[in-house]
């Protein structure tokens, strides 16, 4: 007999099934007595007579075990269907109890106890939400990405040196002489603009920065788009507004049953996201909160905060663009704006009140980058020859952002550590399991 | 007027139309001239008057430009139209040659010379070709696996231990200590069985082997697939079949330009790639070709090499399976045979002659693989704990593989060297572009 999944029984009513999966939980009553069989597709409910139960031998939870048994109608059970008089195997016995309970509607454990046995914990139904989410943010990306024409690219993440912004990079071994982890992939998307005019990247960036707060880890996948013969940042903008719209479609039509059990509020996305001038945005912060930083040449985490509280409420949106951040802060291959040039061609997009994307116009002339390096400090152009290149035989007018993944889920379900939202977190102090 | 491709010009025919790329290449006549403009779609031809091609002002190949034209239909021109009368502005000038030319139906130019100025060289149609498939092989691999039930991970790349082989591995300093680049997401995808029971994850691995072939870079793009409740490593055989045949039919639905182009030969795939047991194999090798290597634990390239030659000639397929290989060679979680334990449940796939797969069974009972561990000398089994946490916890009958991308593509296209492949390759000499 062919295994069927837990979420196929009720096309079986009355016949006998087989199904495999793992020991989810198991309610001994006496007379009656119940397990939750889960397998890929969810959890599926088995009735059992004390005999019948006595063929799990005290297996305990995440036991593995193949169940054959005849289906029968139940309304009470989930799914409506439920499993009786089963004939069980035990595949793979679990003789210990977990490090914490994995059958609760809720994971109720500290996040380091959670991460230090994540092998086990993400099992957790709310926990494989959260995953496949991440997955289906992934899938929207590309299939929106496929239809436009961008070509998927691969790029190294093993780079001679540490150029793009001169720090926070992690320093390999390689073969006896330095290398660098890509803190990005942005030098080898520009190139490629050069190759296909659009590319796309799904892809692991590493970022050196010793601190550890709950929206930073040291290692995550970035959605990286970059494409030529734009006009300016809000071509850019442009795009970045109908894919994160589509990706949004796209969760909402494949992944309704996991936002619901997270309880996901689907954000407000206008066909046309807010944006905001930096400036303006630092005096709306003073009209609105009297904080004055109208000097700062950046947004502190509570300046996002409050301007994510003013696009939803005064803009119904959960997205606003922040264009025209000052040219100090950004770096050096960012166009600045040909009228203000003391501002850049370029934006951070937030959602609900956190970064979410950072993108914009990119020089494209040789002769600008050359320029850019030097009113920097850099003296040293050779490290950047492989890149240049690019920009001395014929570049467009081009653009991009980098979507961070991790911080799309965590936003869309409300959660309060990056760290919920990915598979084996990286930080200051965890590189395991 | 809004930029078209120049692949729909044919829709304009009559019209005024305006286009935009690089300069590929000027033919100039006299009275007549002629100029290639190349854009994400393809090459479009422009024709021009002695005071047209002025316009150029001697911007040489790879210049960006616009231009604006009437569409003519010419059964000469290829894709049967042409644009006359062209106003045409340079966006970005190219005023140095190129280190070599791109516009030529070949690139005739040595690898190294070529892989110096890939940012350029790249932009040759047929490189554009070979990297569209290879997007195409990523896309192919995971429509398959999305239709039929696995989710996509994105496991971590920078690991505590060098413990999947114990050698070959890039180190890290991770603020101040010792860290290391994952060689394969082999452990995380296990581990990932027990949440998900069936996952694929592409990604890049790494590896520090301190050789130069044609046919090795350091690092390049895995297609990984593991799933459980399988009976033996033919379930996971069969699944990998139907897997490779649905590529190959992705690609000659969706690339067939690019195949046509590189003159690639779709491979035989019959509905049952053909397999052949280990001792078999070099006993056939033997009986075929004289030499005796029965007692040796592995293939070499050239064994590979005549299985391949007679799996095409007597099994008409260009895939071959070798199952058994010699447990001493494979890594410590491969599940051997039941029946002769020497001898593993596990397989390489040979794509005309070469490895392009290798996978198996694994174990999935924690006893077996502390037993297994122990039996390779491993005393500490600490930095395998977060990993062997998993099979403690319940794990089912699993198994898996991975598919070299590169590798792929360059047997496809029969590349000689899988640089070309790559889009910037890594290895013992080259760090850059």
């Amino acid at each position: 007999m062919e295994r069927i999944y837990g979420s196929e029984i009720g096309k079986h009513a009355g016949e006998r099934v087989r199904l495999a999966g793992w020991v989810h939980n198991v309610r001994a009553l006496g007379k009656i007595n119940f397990l939750t069989l889960r397998d890929a597709s969810g959890i599926v409910q088995v009735v059992m007579t004390r005999a019948e139960l006595a063929q799990l031998d005290g297996a305990l939870p995440e036991s593995v075990i193949e169940v054959e048994g005849t289906v029968v109608a139940e309304p009470q059970a989930p799914g409506g269907f439920e499993v009786h008089n089963p004939a069980i195997t035990v595949l793979n016995r679990v003789s210990e109890p977990l490090p914490f309970p994995i059958n609760k509607p809720d994971l109720d454990v500290h996040i380091d106890t959670f991460l230090n046995s994540a092998t086990v914990g993400l099992r957790h139904p709310k926990k494989r939400a959260i995953l496949r989410l991440s997955s289906g943010v992934m899938g929207g990306f590309r299939r929106y990405l496929d239809q436009h024409g961008f070509v998927e690219i691969a790029s190294p993440k093993i780079v001679e040196s540490a150029t793009e912004s001169g720090a926070n990079v992690f320093q390999i071994d390689y073969f006896g002489r330095p290398a660098y982890l890509a803190q990005s992939p942005q030098f080898y998307k520009q190139m490629m603009v050069g190759v296909f005019e659009r590319v796309y990247e799904v892809g692991p960036v590493f970022r050196a920065e010793p601190h550890s707060t709950v929206r930073h880890v040291n290692e995550y996948v970035s959605l990286d788009v970059e494409f030529g013969f734009i006009r300016d940042h809000f071509d850019v903008m442009a795009l970045l507004t109908r894919l994160i719209r589509a990706m949004l479609d796209h969760l909402k039509a494949d992944y309704a049953g996991e936002l619901d059990m997270l309880g996901a509020q689907m954000p407000l996305a206008p066909a046309i996201f807010p944006h905001i001038y930096f400036p303006e945005a630092l005096q709306l912060i003073y009209e609105r909160h009297g904080e004055d930083s109208r000097q700062e040449p950046d947004l502190s985490p509570q300046h996002e905060r409050w301007l994510g509280e003013w696009a939803s409420a005064e803009r119904q949106s959960d997205f606003l663009f922040v264009t025209g951040y000052p040219m100090v802060k950004r770096p050096f291959y960012t166009h600045p704006n040909p009228i203000d040039p003391r501002y850049a061609n370029g934006f951070d997009l937030l959602f609900r009140g956190t970064e979410l994307v950072t993108g914009g116009q990119r020089l494209h002339q040789y002769e600008d980058y050359l320029e850019a390096l030097r009113s920097r400090g850099v003296v040293d152009v050779k490290p950047f020859e492989g890149y240049l290149q690019a920009f001395r035989y014929g570049m467009p007018p081009h653009g991009g952002f980098a979507i961070g993944l991790e911080r799309f889920v965590m936003q869309l379900i409300g959660a309060s550590n990056l760290r919920e939202t990915t598979l084996f977190p990286r930080d200051l102090n965890r590189l395991s399991p």
